[in-house]
């Protein structure tokens, strides 16, 4: 890992219109004055791994090795659902142990869990309804500092690890992973190098293009986005309208 | 007071779709430039004294001991409503003396007040829309530095503050203090040691639980929130829209 | 220039739904771990550049003198628009050349600019969808360090710039420039010394005032809004909805 300085990067579906966000900062700034925090995101729907783990798919590749990623996407809280830090080659997750994190680790491979259990590094009392401020928070903050993941608390197996059931794939056949704000359907199929002419997705064909100006407004398509995966598109709409897609239901989607 | 660094806690109803948040934190960076700034929330309902109110009570708890507290929801903007800063034995306040923070000072009793009314300590053109920019955050960035808040202008008799009419109780008779994004009402009644079985709101009885999940989806229950206090809760829905609630009319609610 | 630390003044239409401003900020953490970057705002309308180049020229009297703005709202992703960094007398911009800078040059004349052209400075693998992660983000953050603005590549002469067709004017005929969240319309006229008794827009002539509470509630006034420009408003609600304006026309506007 990098020595340089250690960022925190924070996720969660908190939302940003009430203080929670804020609060767990300042939970990390009073006990790691130093630690720099960066938000990825607070806009994951409430309680959608699917979406919360595509995030962190999306971004991983891009952040300095040896930051810490806070991740707090928990429909489990107060339940005894476990929480866990992660070591992988580049990055240390903290998260709730539910599937949140296994489609990033397709990209960075677990190598070491434990267990937050030690009391020494939650808040002394720990509510039933905010970990994020409570356990998971005060956790990346002690590991900015000298704290080690084996600290935590008692090693746990990484093939133990909760499954989420959503795999990046060469395809050729996948699903609709999830949907980002503009309805753009992000699927499960990595883009090849070499580019099909087709998508298909819910029976429908969709033409394979480099950029949206390639076909005309209104139109669906289909490109590489941005985080390496096959996305479905209407250009300047929304593809999950379009196709009428829900998110509770498996969508295939198959390249060519 | 702590002599580590003095992080500055912003709290506004100025939104993030426009770029007022980032203006004034250009204008804290120009005036104090190794001010560090976190943000608890931006998405105070446009002139919501209540909400304000509450987001500060939640988060006040949870800062590092001498952080600056930057809170701006100023429906008197343009008029002649006094601007304060106020220490407490943790923290330090600066804000429209409008109510803001009456509820925080039950937590964090206010020590001393003084007048925002030093012309050093503000921009040279004030205007009359935008006091965020021109008086608090000058203001809150000199703080943050060498400047006492004594130097800010006349001593204001703590008492002589403005109340808002919300006060954190034992009950067993409160009221709906506010609601956040997903439609829970935070009320005023401090939960107790010993778990009440019901709490009744606009004439209905709700069971008091330890977690959401303890009832079933959909339905209503009542438990002690993040912030110590009794919240009114659907589970994955929102109390505000079940119980037909309006913020513009106090709502009583009673413990057991 | 100042030679204090250079901070980053980011803002985009990336909205913060989705962690694409969290990448793009990872990204600047990783070439420029010292860099300090400031959201001025995201929430900008999808491509919409005239409000972005409002958003722009409010804050940029307000920033620190040698600060850099990365400024991405770039509907030409992908097409062959030229990418940009300009030196102005106090602030370095890094954009797109679309006219998204051209109101903001009238407080801060370009000087020098050069096209974002050498490859040492992008991430390895360009998208074609996100220039913010992949060309933007990083030109900003090596400009942050000892990289100038000439090394970026080819200069560009300023008269080359692409223009966007919104002039600030001191009237007195202007037009509606665009609108912020509330509702409000920012107009072009900048607000004289000498008030006027009136403005008119949309052939409706609307009282000049110095506060909103100068006009009963729901009633249309203008003012000089915080960036000295005339805005039009609704006391409580929306100029825009009132009046039915419509972002797609000019809508003029006169002063008297």
């Amino acid at each position: 890992m990098s020595t340089g300085p250690r960022t925190l990067f924070f996720l969660s579906d908190f939302g940003t219109a009430d203080a929670y966000v804020g609060v767990v900062e300042g939970v990390i700034a009073r006990l790691a004055p130093n630690a720099r925090v960066v938000h990825l995101t607070h806009g994951v729907p409430p309680q959608d791994l699917r979406n919360g783990a595509w995030q962190l798919y999306a971004a991983a590749p891009h952040l300095p090795g040896g930051s810490i990623v806070l991740a707090v996407v928990d429909p489990g809280v107060g339940s005894n659902r476990r929480a866990v830090v992660v070591e992988t080659a580049n990055l240390l997750f903290v998260a709730p142990d539910n599937g949140l994190l296994d489609p990033v680790f397709t990209l960075e491979p677990p190598h070491r869990a434990y267990a937050l259990e030690n009391p020494g590094y939650r808040l002394k009392d720990v509510s039933s309804t905010f970990h994020g401020r409570d356990v998971f928070g005060p956790a990346a903050a002690h590991l900015s500092g000298s704290v080690t993941a084996s600290d935590m608390g008692p090693a746990v197996p990484v093939d133990d690890l909760e499954r989420l059931g959503v795999t990046p794939t060469d395809g050729p056949d996948g699903e609709v992973w999830t949907f980002d704000r503009f309805g753009n359907a992000i699927t499960t199929l990595r883009a090849p190098e070499v580019r099909p002419s087709t998508v298909t997705i819910a029976e429908r064909a969709v033409p394979f293009v480099t950029h949206y100006a390639a076909v005309p407004r209104g139109e669906l398509l289909a490109l590489e986005g941005s985080s390496g995966l096959i996305e479905v598109s209407v250009r300047e709409g929304s593809a999950r309208e379009r196709l009428g897609l829900r998110s509770d239901v498996s969508i295939p989607v198959r390249r060519g």
